[in-house]
């Protein structure tokens, strides 16, 4: 075990009926808040209702900026800090999920920085996060644990990219979670939630610089049963409350530091990769992930076939005794669930043609070089897409 | 899943060397610590000058605090109270395990009661806690957990009460833990805490109102496992160091509100009827728990097999298919593994006379009455006493 630090303050509100509390929350930080969420979806549903109602009970004002996309883009971020500094908010409230979560925390950032900076130099790293309003979230769809961890991804129009920042300062302060407002999440976006939650969980159990970690292995195996036991049942039962409770809090707990820690640096290559595909295409995040995930799984198995095995025997009980044709097994079950749960596997049924991989691979290696993952070249990114090519 | 806050701010710096950090994180709340710690070893194995090393460095001032002993007593933490109120420290630092991080939460909370308060009636719950000075952990003794949880657990001599206290005010701001410190401690106090480790999960495992909670439950089966491998590990090789280190980071997450998120209450007879056994006899609270549990586990046996059966088939591995035989034989098999790592599993054993029984049992009524376990009468206390018989 490597040494760390575990430092996670989000306050979790969870359960039925919870979004009454949000208002209370607000109101430890001031009394002008900064209300951010996506297309409109939450006016549907009755979530926006409710957050109003709470906010207006704890006498906090409120300020609208509406419009997040999934795969949220950094020009709308930008008008949304102008929004901040000019009506001079206490806070940035996130209704939605990862994509409008991501901008509230870019938001709350890019107030606080200095003037004149770029706020993108916070995401090539070229700047640091000095600090930021606090943030709180109300979540409606679970995946990210955006709501929970200190990250937030980002895509820049000019040249597609797509970077990720990380700082204590965004991390939200309160996060409020009701199960039931996943009843109205599709069976597709169901699923695709799934497996970013799984990929974030196997990202640290394959790459890490900490060759022993029995604990936290059985942590992600335990995660990972929950997860898929859970949404074969909500594909089936899009209200069962248990389901979508067990997934939400288990997406938290998959990517809020836990799984990882003490593990030393860990890197994300499918993540990585994946992010190429929804900056250059039309394809949801998780989406992208069942087509990336696996295929690295193939490109890395040969060099380490004992922990892949591992992963075969314990989630999907594969018996056979030598690692490596376990290993492949298990891979194989694993791409088997995602098409089964209706997320595609292969390039070509995501419609990403297959002359395109240089220019996917040519996009991957600058986040790998921004992330630090430097065996990640051109030709190895390449090399990886041609086995996500189906 | 029921509702629930998940709430634990508590910084972890963790690893070999990390008490350098202590200095640093004091100097976070003030110049002036209170220093408690217990009866001197941290003289002995070099902690004690690292610390005050790593105070000096931060230009804080110390007020020293020493003589904790085991099942520590209300009338010392009020000595404590009384000086930090006339040194008026800005906050309180524990050196030492779960007795001396319990006494310096005692104390910090007992400094902002108010003038003329009983502190002990923060222990019976007639007053709540409303402030504290700010807590700082070196931890030395691996088993509590509270240098992650709001709990502290206090005797008070008069009437040989073992009460618990639980407070937000009171939970560590930060704990520094460096598995190394555990070199010197003896196999046997090694043993016991990972009974108290075990102990903590499992009454969460199995008393809760929860009946599915199949995350949770595979959570505590981890944990388990790990500790019972690595605590086998030590007894062979005492400065180990991953194995330290599994078993300190695993002793935080039994205890720390992870494992029982969304499990509604959760009740504690082991711990309740041990606090009367270390109360009254001088018995290290992890050996009065490897009495407890069994004899509790046995008692409640015929109740509900089914999840007993799911612990001895998932963490022993057994392969009875009847409820019933396969929840015995998991008992049987963890009071096995209770004596073969030192710990003893009778009354007899510890040396507390049978006769006793009535006397432990008047004592334990009154924890169980405070602990709202309405259940546990005088009488069914006697019961699993008498379970606990050897």
């Amino acid at each position: 075990m490597q040494n760390f630090t575990f430092d996670n303050p989000t306050r979790i509100i969870f359960g039925q009926g919870m979004i009454a509390r949000t208002g209370g929350e607000v109101k430890r930080f001031g009394t002008k808040v900064l209300l951010v969420y996506g297309q409109g979806s939450i006016k549907k549903n009755g979530i926006y209702d409710q957050v109003i109602a709470s906010l207006k009970e704890a006498d906090v004002s409120v300020v609208e900026f509406p419009g997040v996309r999934s795969n949220p883009v950094l020009s709308h971020a930008l008008k949304g800090i102008e929004l901040a500094r000019s009506e001079k908010v206490d806070a940035v409230l996130a209704v939605g999920g990862g994509s409008v979560m991501d901008t509230a925390k870019t938001i709350a950032a890019g107030v606080k920085a200095d003037p004149g900076d770029d706020v993108w130099d916070f995401f090539t790293f070229k700047k640091k996060i000095k600090g930021a309003l606090p943030v709180v979230t109300v979540v409606t769809v679970s995946a990210s644990a955006s709501e929970m961890n200190p990250g937030a991804v980002m895509t820049r129009e000019e040249g597609a990219q797509k970077f990720a920042i990380s700082s204590p300062f965004i991390q939200p302060r309160t996060s409020v979670l009701d199960p039931t407002v996943l009843y109205s999440l599709s069976p597709a976006y169901s699923a695709y939630s799934s497996v970013d939650i799984i990929t974030h969980m196997l990202e640290g159990y394959f790459n890490n610089r900490e060759p022993e970690s029995p604990l936290q292995d059985r942590l992600v195996e335990g995660l990972m049963k929950t997860v898929m036991e859970n949404t074969e049942v909500i594909l089936k039962d899009q209200r069962h409350y248990n389901a979508r409770a067990n997934v939400m809090w288990s997406a938290i707990l998959a990517f809020n530091g836990l799984t990882t820690a003490g593990m030393g640096f860990v890197s994300f290559p499918a993540h990585m990769i994946e992010h190429s595909l929804s900056a250059l295409y039309d394809v949801a995040h998780g989406a992208g992930l069942s087509i990336t995930l696996p295929g690295w799984m193939s490109y890395a198995v040969n060099k380490s076939p004992a922990k892949f095995a591992r992963l075969g025997r314990e989630v999907f009980g594969i018996e056979e005794a030598d690692d490596l044709k376990a290993a492949v097994e298990g891979i194989d079950r694993l791409k088997r669930w995602f098409s089964a749960i209706g997320s595609p596997t292969s390039l070509k049924e995501a419609g990403i043609p297959e002359g395109d991989i240089g220019k996917i691979a040519e996009n991957a290696s600058v986040i790998a070089a921004v992330w630090g993952m430097k065996a990640y070249t051109r030709e190895t990114i390449a090399e990886i897409l041609n086995l996500c090519r189906g």
